[in-house]
């Protein structure tokens, strides 16, 4: 069987990961979303990722448990922590130690039991220059990982990590996403969305995926708690 | 505080693990252990990765729950595949596709949490040939990753990956491990041992380790289902 346009996604249910999904679609890759309920204060987000991956026909949809709250660190999975609502300096309080790390190692692990030598992840390294795995450098370095790491890159040296999304603007993401068919209405970026999806209007994710919006010309869909 | 003497040790109950724990202890480091509840089959693994973690008085150890037979792929993790009971040529059925790449990637994200500078592995690249992610390109090709996915290893560039086995042969690491007083009753190395941790003796993993304690001219202190 020829498995050579077969993809993992990485879809968190987010505009960056839904967009992705829809470029890798155009490419014409038979799609395999992936995604993770790793302890994630928004968990909305993981209807979103169903949402979004029905709507692009994937093959399969694999939602991985895995417990990163165990591991601490993060606003995002741990509720001592606080979600900030302003932009801060350097790193954020959002980000999850080593976490898209550990999401394109099971990528990895699923690309070599599908046999399929792309993974998509939707890292942006514009908007969030904050988070040191949404890099360039991060992801050829990881790229190396999986051709060392596998029985598929050792034999045949051709697993890429596709980041279609990494020198784009929010809003050049979301004009492409559009020219592609994404219904943003069924994706939640928020950091602290409420279990029916609803942004809070006010997290660092929220004010970017607004200004995207604003700056793209384009109908912001989302759902706010309170406008 | 001085976390420079800090270290994440991966320990999965086995033979090597326990001697690597065993090591970096007479090292000095300041042991945190992690575990992973991640499908297998042997879980009496995890029963023997807290009595060697016990042993050695680590700070911690933490055992994260991922549900690797999602991905499947492996004899370890997929109940359809069986465990081979004859040495095979090429990469063997029970690598689990991978793994030590999943396994370093939450041992980092806890690193960077505690401030460790180190994460122990006791890959072997020696009777391991053939998992891929066992030999040192892949470990110095992830450290790599480590320095470049990380707060920690971006702004201190001081994240190593200790794999004190990796030359070492089965017989070597034995009598290491006797030097630094690693009590082997203790592990458990069975690709399907039962739930009390008697193991088969049959499998790739039970030949090694009595190959091992042979050639090191070490009582073999296993317990086997049936000798």
């Amino acid at each position: 069987m020829d498995h050579s346009k077969r993809a993992v996604v990485l879809v968190s249910g987010g505009l960056d990961s839904a967009t992705c999904l829809a470029i890798a679609k155009s490419k014409g890759y038979e799609l395999h979303a992936m995604s993770f309920d790793y302890g994630q204060r928004h968990r909305a987000e993981l209807q979103a990722a169903e949402r979004v991956s029905d709507a692009f026909g994937v093959v399969d949809h694999k939602v991985v448990k895995l417990d990163m709250g165990t591991i601490g660190g993060s606003a995002l999975t741990d509720g001592d922590i606080a979600v900030p609502e302003a932009p801060s300096e350097g790193i954020p309080v959002t980000y999850v130690p080593a976490r898209n790390t550990v999401f394109l190692a099971l990528a990895l692990g699923w690309a070599e039991v599908l046999d399929a030598d792309r993974i998509f992840i939707g890292v942006n390294a514009v908007d969030y220059s904050g988070y040191p795995d949404c890099r360039p450098e991060f992801i050829s370095a990881f790229e190396k990982v999986a051709n060392l790491a596998t029985k598929k890159g050792v034999e045949q040296h051709n697993l890429h990590i596709e980041t279609p999304l990494i020198d784009l603007t929010k809003a050049e993401i979301i004009k492409q996403g559009i020219t592609l068919g994404v219904d943003y209405g069924l994706t939640v970026s928020c950091y602290q969305a409420d279990d029916d999806g609803r942004a809070c209007g006010r997290c660092d994710s929220c004010r970017l995926r607004r200004e995207g919006f604003e700056a793209a010309g384009v109908a912001d869909p989302t759902r706010y708690l309170s406008v």
